[in-house]
């Protein structure tokens, strides 16, 4: 019996993980954080509690923050627990194991490919709070420095798990900041393709045409880059599955087999948006 | 001569630095990077161009971030020029030497004190590109946490060097985003003084009586807390300046002397505002 936890934001991964457990006639249970150090430090505190728990995968919480809760991971590790990471890990909590996306390399990977269409002023959107937001503006910045583009913070726009959705929402005081972070630039590189469709619906309504005065790409692949008004050229996570891999070193790892952990290449779809 | 740099983005620590520096008979050279790492890029690479160099003190730009500046500090480094970083460091330049303000240590007194006045719902209002914010971040939610008060993160507040001026101005779009974070709270710890006067401009003309209805305290104890309409209780940096200090580690390496990294403490200074 496997008393797995999957702490997920992303219902895709979710249904991986789970595929993977039951077909390990694992039973996991699925807690989800949405993301909140507070929500995260409740359900470790549940499953410390519990008598039977053989392992746990966790997407970390706000993991470009130091994390309140690193005590209660320390205390399932020192019971034995294994803990695996995906998505994002804690810095601080450096000898559990992780699976996560090549997130600097893509970054890096997205604009040399808009500057090989020609490209030069190329503008970011990121997440402040999750790693994976950092590794990708780290991966963006060194590519524009590696290739000698011109690199401005000001075309550099930040958002977080709590403001995220006044900026979906494309309430008025965003658009100023849009603007602002477009200024100049032909083309721009998106967090993920949830931001990457908003940000197009937005610039349509500004009288946009898309790629030809913005080209927009970004990261997942997800069904958004497939709804948004105009396709979205995205970076895959292909066949290479982080959650599927997670829980397959999890299983391994209850099976007493030796694992490590990975970074996922990526796979570019290019589509309509670039 | 000492071609020391002072990057910096206060100006009064600048003027520590100076005074200690031109007590030394050092000749300072101050640039300014705006916390832009494309001003920084550029300011490296003008003083890599330098022939006579003697040491380089260092205010980090948007430490909390990756820095794609950091191949040129490396530069730095295998010349042998020193490097002293004041406020903020890199993580990734760990064989640097730094002075540092004990931000965790703040962040854990300030919600400690608002604890003692009665308080037990308290927001955060924090810097997310600079290191101190994501430590000063970090003391006050494991005080919480610590405490036993309640930790909630829509009652954190997160803002960047680029998105400053906006909440600054009072524009109507943050209104709403310090509403919902403040909502049900009765005191609010913020990243420095500027902020907390800010705030408590807005507060007042939300109808706030203040500290009844609000109690607000900061960091730095700087000039915007006395001249805020309602004066701020905030840490002071005392008389332990790490302007000062680096500026004085600084001359220190230059005569051969072993030095090490240090973490100043704070002086809380209570005023009218809690």
């Amino acid at each position: 019996l496997l008393h797995g936890c999957i702490q997920g934001q992303h219902n895709q991964p979710v249904v991986k993980y789970a595929e993977v457990l039951f077909s390990n006639n694992c039973s996991p249970f699925i807690y989800a954080t949405k993301n909140k150090v507070s929500s995260e430090r409740e359900i470790l505190q549940n499953l410390l509690a519990q008598p039977k728990l053989d392992g746990i995968l966790v997407e970390g919480t706000k993991t470009a923050l130091p994390n309140p809760n690193l005590d209660l991971y320390r205390r399932l590790q020192k019971r034995g627990i294994p803990l695996v990471f995906f998505n994002g890990n804690y810095r601080d909590l450096d000898d559990a194991l992780f699976v996560l996306d090549d997130n600097y390399g893509g970054g890096y990977q997205l604009v040399d490919y808009l500057h090989n269409k020609g490209h030069t002023r190329i503008a970011g959107i990121f997440k402040s709070d999750d790693i994976q937001g950092h590794q990708r503006y780290f991966g963006y910045i060194s590519a524009l420095r590696d290739i000698g583009l011109p690199i401005d913070d000001n075309h550099v726009l930040w958002y977080t798990t709590e403001n995220k959705d006044a900026l979906l929402s494309g309430v008025v005081q965003w658009q100023e900041q849009l603007e602002a972070t477009l200024s100049g630039c032909t083309a721009v590189v998106c967090y993920n393709d949830e931001i990457a469709s908003l940000l197009i619906q937005s610039l349509l309504r500004m009288g946009y045409k898309i790629p030809k005065d913005m080209a927009v790409v970004s990261f997942d692949n997800s069904r958004y880059s497939y709804i948004a008004p105009v396709q979205i050229t995205s970076l895959s996570h292909g066949k290479y599955n982080v959650g599927r891999i997670a829980s397959e070193i999890l299983v391994r790892l209850l099976a007493g087999e030796p694992c490590q952990s990975q970074f996922v290449p990526w796979e570019l779809v290019e589509k309509e948006s670039s």
